[in-house]
């Protein structure tokens, strides 16, 4: 069997529907023929591309304040920085948002975005799930990286529309992704150019400049592309205008929603949860029929590191 | 005579410069090889792919202003609005930069992109240069356009980084330069997601978004790119941090300078001139024997309107 694509989506109606619109737009003597240059797949990133229990950069800060920590001798008594090092996540969350907002910026900015991306290629290259074990990077999910090659073999630009912060994850999007750092686009700190002895360097200042959720995801994909999507997945209701920005176009699009539906392989989780709340965009998906992915029923496999064991 | 590339660079050290570039970082067996994904070029607009004489974006200014001004009666009486429709650019100057700002707000923002791409696209199809009476679009430089098709023959991603509004620019990149919208970058309008009754809206609100000049534009070639360029040309002091950036990289860059030596074929100007002003961006380029383009004896022909003539 080495021949339809995205073997890992099973006998899934949503396999049906990937397969039938990238035939229909590629099909250059059909209706529906799309040219290469327009051909664009966006994606959200976390719980959409790889798993999002714990957020990955949130797991990245945590170890970041404990590598820190010998430097700053007063974080031992000082919330949210107390907390994170003893584990405690109910002190850090009481500690409200101006001080989560601190841990950001305490861990993501005052450096260079060469040094800041030095940081976190060593992190990824060995940091580790605390349950399953596996890298964070081998937690990705292997239906969709399939889709991702897929797409790519059928000239699609495929790209990273994220909350996640853009030069955290454009450290690790080309190799765990195939996915180069001009087509991702996420939440960014502000930068400034600054002329040292040592030569010329871009510093991250210690302020948000632009949150890349909800309606600042078709903002983004407008402002990095100029052009609307022609194919839109994404698992909460933090995509929910970008997958109307896209359903929006002109001719056929395709919209897709992950529903993490298998708490024995991955989590469960929709409405209620925090991040990853899924609930509006459900309801649209379904009356619409877009995509909706049944994880626990629809993806033979789920993580690439079970993938890469079977 | 259809062989060395770049003709219209006639027999300048400029034109070797850039075959003997090329050339290197293209030979695969070669020590300065570079894979065709790291072959980012990036290019200034206004001065450097096409003239700035005047400032096709404030021209664009002008005629919008004239376009409104029925809807507008209070216009004839009130500054800046009144110098424009008179044509008294004193009047409209001394105004002050709020006022030019409040000309911008008016004729670029309050529609959506779509809207604005639209105005724009048609405006241009048209719009003549008030004294060569060309098109605009065919009075950007020939010897620019033959280097921007090199490059891409050459596997070079070819983008602009300018200081004109990033929606104004893609309304024409892509027909005018072979641009497409994702390779253009410029200043912004803060733009809001809407949803209307018709379906979502990007709507372009009255605010400066981002400054794409001077230092800004190291820090956009990172945020939208997010990798060093290996080519980079422009033509005035706010080009300089730009061309700084790129020549900071490791391996070999080409760093380019065009310089306005050529009154009669085009204009003549460097430290004085505004918007153009070019003095340290110079100084530094002879220091370092970046190329410095000598319009008048370098160039065998200027405008593509005067090759396509020939």
């Amino acid at each position: 069997m080495n021949g339809l694509p995205l073997p890992a989506w099973g006998l899934s109606k949503a396999r049906l529907q990937i397969l039938e619109f990238v035939t229909a737009v590629t099909a250059d003597d059909g209706p529906h023929y799309v040219v290469p240059a327009d051909r664009i797949a966006v994606f959200d990133n976390d719980g959409t591309l790889w798993s999002e229990r714990p957020v990955v950069q949130g797991a990245f800060t945590i170890d970041r304040i404990k590598a820190m920590a010998p430097d700053h001798p007063e974080w031992t008594a000082t919330q949210p920085y107390q907390g994170v090092l003893e584990g405690d996540f109910e002190a850090v969350a009481a500690s409200g948002d101006q001080a989560l907002g601190e841990l950001l910026m305490v861990t993501h900015t005052g450096i260079t975005t060469e040094e800041f991306t030095a940081l976190v290629g060593d992190w990824i290259a060995t940091a580790k799930h605390p349950t399953t074990g596996a890298l964070y990077t081998d937690m990705v999910y292997q239906p969709m990286l399939e889709l991702l090659a897929y797409l790519r073999a059928n000239d699609f630009a495929t790209y990273i529309v994220s909350g996640g912060e853009i030069v955290f994850m454009r450290a690790f999007a080309e190799e765990v992704y195939g996915i180069p750092p001009e087509q991702v686009i996420g939440s960014s700190i502000e930068t400034a150019y600054e002329m040292r002895e040592e030569g010329p360097a871009l510093v991250r200042q210690p302020a948000i400049d632009f949150v890349d959720d909800g309606p600042g995801k078709p903002v983004a994909i407008e402002h990095f592309i100029g052009r609307r999507p022609l194919i839109c997945f994404g698992n909460s209701d933090g995509d929910h205008e970008m997958l109307q920005w896209t359903a929006a176009g002109e001719c056929p699009r395709l919209m897709g929603l992950i529903h993490h539906t298998d708490g024995e392989r991955e989590w469960a989780y929709d409405k209620d949860a925090r991040p990853g709340g899924l609930e509006s965009a459900l309801t649209e998906a379904r009356e619409r029929d877009w995509i909706v992915v049944d994880m626990k029923n629809d993806w033979t496999v789920v993580h690439k590191y079970a993938a890469d064991a079977a």
